[in-house]
């Protein structure tokens, strides 16, 4: 099944205590499709300016990931600008330059409508569900979002999850569009939105999954702890690359079973443990499928008694 | 195989967002044993004041536990009083009194010396290491311990580890131990002080193994996530409930193989979950065993893929 994705293509300059770098290949779009290339065939549809060339071309080509929804506009590519010296869970951010992306109006090709799976990586609400409704024969549909959308734009982004069969986000979103400090019970309130299963992040510390095969079942809960890291170079984008590991697995499955689910969390897990070990895109970039199964097998080592 | 802990036996005050609780039965031995008594005897070391009558008694008693070893004298009983209103993670201490326990000189009942297992709950490490000696036959020894003794006692404490085969203490105690913010290099520094293994709590996240069969083994991880609880009330003596169930499970196997200790994990954070369903040790008090066994199951499948 391929995968088609609408996000962020972005440079970023990334400072962390083992170093920095200036305007490397980034945003949601990049590092979900890297990871997600991995299990399945993947579309991107972005806006780029003048300043994204062949040399980041290559970098989507080098995985066969299908760069036609990519549009090349007048002016620079969306800029990020971050730091994690204080903490390495938390980016701060010094600068944020939406250039060329402030007026991005999501364009499908033809080529894309035939997708199975959709997934809406953390841009407004408004665009994710232009997306959304063009593309109606999707099977499958996950999507992430922010706080700030959350907090500010929460009438446009409650119309977004009606749509979703999949919400993934980090601890403190899921209480805070929960309404609750307790997870369980933030979650249940996040699904009755809409997305019939969670996907809750929590960073160095594993994630969880709520999930619902119909919306009157009584579901499943699963949950995995993190890898255990020796060095943690840039976390920039392991959430996302998490996200391309889970859906990327997903659709690479004949049944969408609890079991796939299940498995699919770790995949995500593993994907998002690669794209700390090196600054920005680095370590996907220069990755192996057997190097991806053998931390997959390494992560059921940690976490089974067996 | 006797378990025989030493710590403190207390009067806790405590508030949540779930309500208050003035004066009841608390301490580090006392969530410890409790705990551990559904796997295997227990035997208590403490001193307690004139406040400690037979309805505490009673809440041993009723679990088997062995209280010749807790002495009473003149005076009051150690009591606290913490918060956790605005973070259930962290508790707000308000007040300590040590009373009885600042002169307190842990006396080892006769009966006791035959026990095989050994744990250092969290008291000054000039008593755990006191203890430690006149027990030379245990065949295991675990202990905990906490910032203030890390920060200023160190001496003391390093002297401590060198006597231990686990130690069981939280994120923060360990990167402070082991003078590192990633967690593998600092559990491995923890572990050249002594202990062959290191169990490191996450609090609602779950906890941390790193083991080793002798020191020079190359050795194993492994890690769970905690429960998913829909209701905190009290997450006070949750890491001595969880050191309870893990050393009490442990203390209860033929052998203590790397399976053995898993399956420790995943009791110690059973154990953990119980005790912060109610306040202070109601829980604990009216669990069962087929409890215990029943939740172990749900965090089987909670964790595991098939």
């Amino acid at each position: 099944m391929s995968i088609t994705v609408v996000g962020s293509v972005a440079y970023d300059s990334i400072e962390t205590p083992a170093g920095r770098r200036d305007r490397c290949l980034g945003g949601a779009a990049t590092y979900f499709s890297l990871s997600a290339s991995f299990f399945t065939d993947v579309r991107v549809i972005a806006v780029v300016g003048e300043d994204f060339g062949r040399r980041q071309e290559a970098v989507f080509q080098a995985r066969n990931i299908d760069t036609r929804g990519i549009e090349h506009t007048a002016g620079k590519s969306f800029f990020w600008e971050g730091s994690y010296l204080e903490n390495l869970n938390e980016a701060k951010t010094h600068n944020t330059e939406l250039n060329v992306f402030a007026a991005f109006e999501p364009k499908i090709p033809d080529a894309y409508r035939d997708s199975d799976f959709l997934f809406l990586a953390n841009i407004d609400p408004v665009l994710q569900r232009r997306v959304r409704e063009a593309m109606p024969d999707v099977k499958l549909v996950a999507g992430d979002t922010m706080n700030y959308w959350i907090n500010d734009h929460r009438p446009a982004l409650l119309e977004v999850l009606k749509g979703l069969d999949i919400l993934l986000i980090n601890d403190t979103e899921t209480r805070i569009l929960g309404g609750s400090t307790n997870l369980v019970q933030a979650a249940r309130a996040v699904m009755a939105l809409g997305p019939r299963s969670l996907v809750v992040k929590h960073g160095e510390y594993g994630a969880t999954l709520f999930y619902s095969s119909t919306p009157k079942s009584k579901g499943t809960e699963f949950r995995t702890p993190a890898m255990l890291l020796e060095e943690v170079v840039d976390p920039t984008g392991a959430g996302d690359s998490f996200a391309g590991g889970f859906f990327g697995y997903l659709a690479s499955q004949p049944e969408l079973t609890p079991a796939a689910y299940r498995s699919a969390m770790h995949y995500g897990t593993v994907m998002g443990s690669f794209a700390c070990e090196r600054f920005g895109t680095e370590r996907l970039q220069q990755l192996t499928r057997k190097e991806i199964d053998k931390r997959f097998q390494l992560l059921h080592e940690l976490t089974h008694i067996d």
